[in-house]
């Protein structure tokens, strides 16, 4: 069986034997994580198509495939002959929508339990219901047809550096147990990773990228357990636990465990799995709403930032000897693609005393590919970078003292006035979100059009949000907040001081280039608040520091106020990075924050 | 029964021996109008309380009345020795949450079917499932209790002027029934009285300041019936309903109009009452959106668009009177008080053509009652305009050619440095929302931040939204859009072009003094722009005529943008008014458009 056509057909196989009409395979684990471990990229091994976010669909006569806009091209690539169909994500149905409309009444849609969450399970039911179409979420008929399944993995999980962690577990769970009082609730079940990895400074690396581990914390008010591969666990880790009164047991035992306990069990309804609740007696009532710890960690402490701020010296001296040598290569006339960006950044980044891991995988695109906001070099394909263009890096590295992510473009040889016309555009939209003020409590979708105006103002636009929340040395994706006037908000939305978010508005042209440019700020509240009679504000401490290239600015389209806010960040930059580069470094870092 | 105790003891006796535990009276009518005729004013007559908004609860052994901030100190007043108790809306629990919180399991709560839309209905279902709480709809217990309740208003039905008229009611139908097709309903019934009335282009005066009359319009796709008192049909609304195929039967012939038809429904949940679809059949599927009508009103047509620019003119041209008047009056050292305000702009806009009635009850708020945004004076309380102050004045007039809303600040005697700093700060929110650019499409909630932005970067904010839909010679209050970032967006606050909305920001110091610059503004598509790429993008015509007080603007606070702004803002207004003001006001408008 090793191709999708031939998966497909064992699949079917299956489903008629059990009278399914329609099976799904969503991109998702029991944590619903955004990084899956092999074991569950089952999408991937029945379509063939890699790209990290896409659901399958399994009908008897047809198959088909959604995926978001990023992916099209290559998804169309991949999917050549499998016998599915591309279905392009935003321009039509919703695979819920086709699903209600095309099965017959009273049709079986099979799921499996471990990839589906108890959030996304309501909304099939109620799509469903219309029409009786059941939903079937027992088991996972794919387990006979898959060959080779990966198994778990199991990393080592070790404790975040003492050095960084600024709060023991055991004053964690405490702040997590106080909301579950407020809340009305005995248990507590967290299902996501990184809250987890949170909650016990512990990290580990089962999945590219975010450090965290396989794993289940069951809490309550007396005891609390981590459901993880107990080999995985160093000596150190269980020490941590130790400290913190955490209890050890498999992490398959997670499900078995829920099955014992009695009274009120707070989950996050989008992040548990059904598979997790299967055995919760009926007795148990649920209170639903987001994990607190996501809120919690959000939030970083003055000494989380002290930290963040430190680490953002170290990658920004990282960055200029990355941009000094890869200057001097293009100069030299050596031959450098796409795919060379990464392996030169790591390399400085690794030089940087306590790197990790880059924290996403590095988007490097020029010219055209750096119109594709998620864009990925291949070894199979890739631009060389030469001639005159626009280099777009978008990078990151994870840091035992806080996640970084930044994204800078920089012209190869002559920019043109349309280039830069465009990056002036965004840098606009960048400092103006810089420098908002905005009340606390807001939700964060509300002040994306505060970066977006000087944009707007030229009719000019992009797809993605403005900014997401970012870990500490955790996932580079984390929530609750987002700014982007896409989402839609809720009570978790709400800006809170000490929140670490992406500011990086952008802008593409098809075919031609893209820009954006990103920094990562802190919400701190307004020093010195004229008047305190309309409640408390915040305003944004950016603290990626490294050049933003002024060579592409066109300073006629500035304001003073900007142009002014441009040589305050770039002498603070100079000033905090100086000490840490020499030689081709510190020369480039000197040009390249020269006032304009 | 002349008193709230008396009728709040007969109403327990009818409760007791129906067996409910409480009894809500809403402040609401089976149109969920914002104006209520006399008929429906049931929480007024038991409670005493005569605010516009405001719910009262009657439990067997208390009682108590929810009311908003504006009205907490009237309410106290008024509820004095009633025995009931003032609830402050948004400090505590809502009635929904008192009910389920505060009533034992199995208990009946009653509520007039003719007070309660299908939307209500279900919160409150909702929150009452857990402990199994009835909610009993079936009559009102009321009725065997209201002395001398008021008939129904029954003011004369006439057709909007043809002048005036862009398009016919049959058009406008056709409309409505091609939304009916896309959505799958057989049937649409409208109960807001606006969409009626926009639909039919007939106007009365049943309810004060909105020219709409009571009615049902029940719609096929080959038929359709309005539903209203057939004696207040003037021979020419009978005439213009004719030319559009439109039946007439009784006002409360609707609930039994349903009762007859097969198929589909098309009706707004928050906009039907439980009352109106008591005898629907079963059978009958609900299609629940928003009145298409809704949307298609909130779109003024270019020929709309024109008449409101000249009813602005002479709105303008009645305020030029008015201000010049009241200028010299303070300056002739007259008593001029809050009350005399509304006489004298009364007086003002009666003298200019299509003029039909004032919009809403004037706000003439002097100094600290400016600080109220919803002020209102009355004979019993109202200040003297005189010494050193800010009089805030938001009035609007009803004319055949469109609905105006405007609000003016003016000093009397000097005006603080604080003073002009506030209008400043206030001025500067309004330029940016008015020199505003943005998606088509987006969520009117999500651009409230780019004309707050100035205030919230002087830590200053205020608590009401920024802007309105406004009517067409109809409602000065209509949806679907809200500018305000306190509304959870939704898919009917799309920004279209056409639409008309208020650009109101404010600032209030309590016990001090009131600011608010409000103009109408419409939403036009960005004239030439400068690409396509990006989708349509629109800005603000501003539609409003009339000079803002620049002896309170801080000339040093305003950037050269903004100034400019100002100036051409004022320019346009002397050009446009001047041929239509002579004497006293010529003078004022000349004076007060002078550039700064």
């Amino acid at each position: 069986m090793n191709t999708p056509s031939q998966r497909l057909a064992a699949l079917r196989q299956t489903m008629n034997t059990q009278s399914f009409d329609a099976w799904i395979i969503p991109s998702a684990d029991p944590h619903l994580s955004e990084y899956l471990p092999q074991h569950w990229q089952a999408r991937v091994y029945v379509s063939g198509f890699t790209g990290s976010a896409g659901t399958l669909v399994v009908k008897k006569d047809s198959a088909d495939l959604w995926a978001d806009s990023r992916y099209w091209e290559q998804a169309a690539q991949q999917l050549a002959g499998s016998g599915i169909a591309l279905q392009k994500l935003g321009l039509g149905k919703t695979h819920v929508e086709d699903l209600a409309e095309s099965l017959p009444e009273n049709a079986r849609v099979g799921i499996a339990p471990d990839m589906l969450s108890l959030a996304a399970k309501r909304r099939l039911k109620s799509a469903f219901a219309a029409k009786n179409i059941s939903l079937v979420h027992s088991g996972d008929i794919l387990a006979a047809v898959w060959e080779n399944r990966a198994a778990l993995p199991q990393s080592p999980v070790y404790p975040h550096d003492a050095v960084f962690v600024n709060e023991s577990a055991a004053a964690k769970l405490a702040r997590v147990r106080a909301a579950m009082k407020e809340q009305g609730a005995d248990y507590h079940l967290v299902s996501s990773l990184d809250d987890t990895a949170w909650l016990t400074n512990l990290r580990g690396s089962d999945v590219p990228f975010n450090p965290v581990f396989l794993s289940y914390l069951l809490i309550g008010q007396n005891q609390a357990v981590l459901f993880a591969a107990p080999e995985a666990l160093t000596p150190a880790a269980r020490a941590v636990l130790a400290e913190a009164a955490i209890d050890i047991a498999g992490y398959h035992e997670a499900a078995a465990a829920l099955s014992q306990i009695n009274g009120s069990l707070l989950i996050d309804p989008a992040k548990t799995a059904v598979s997790t609740l299967a055995q919760l007696p009926d007795s148990v009532r649920l209170v639903e709403s987001t994990n607190p710890s996501t809120l919690f960690k959000s939030m970083k402490s003055a000494a989380d930032i002290a930290h963040i701020r430190e680490t953002m010296r170290q990658d920004g001296a990282a960055l200029c000897g990355f941009f000094a040598e890869l200057e001097q290569k293009l100069a030299n006339g050596e031959t450098v693609t796409e795919l060379d960006i990464d392996t030169l950044l790591l390399a400085h980044r690794s030089r940087r005393p306590y790197f990790v891991s880059p924290s996403f995988n590095t988007i490097a695109g020029y010219n055209a590919n750096g119109a594709l906001p998620h864009y990925s070099a291949t070894p199979e394909a890739h631009a060389v970078i030469g001639g005159n263009g626009l280099l777009l890096i978008d990078s990151g590295g994870q840091y035992q003292g806080g996640t970084t992510d930044i994204t800078r473009v920089m012209p190869v040889g002559t920019p043109s006035a349309a280039q830069k016309r465009d990056f002036t555009l965004v840098l606009k939209a960048h400092i103006a979100l810089a420098q908002a003020v905005f009340p606390e409590n807001i939700p964060a979708p509300m002040i994306d059009a505060l970066c977006r105006a000087p944009l707007w103002q030229a009719q000019c636009d992009y797809g993605h949000g403005t900014g997401h929340g970012v870990g500490y040395f955790l996932n580079v994706h984390e929530g609750p907040q987002v700014i982007s006037y896409h989402a839609a908000p809720n009570p978790g939305h709400a800006m809170k001081a000490g929140m670490l978010s992406s500011n990086e508005p952008g802008l593409y042209r098809p075919q031609q280039w893209g820009i954006r440019i990103e920094n990562l700020v802190v919400n701190q509240p307004v020093e010195n608040p004229a008047e305190a009679a309309f409640g408390r504000f915040l305003c944004f401490e950016t603290v990626t520091l490294c050049p933003i290239d002024t060579r592409l600015v066109d300073k006629d389209l500035m304001t003073a106020a900007e142009t002014e806010w441009l040589n305050r960040y770039h002498a603070q930059v100079r000033e905090k990075l100086l000490p840490l580069v020499e030689g081709a470094a510190k020369a480039w870092l000197e040009a390249r924050t020269a006032a304009v």
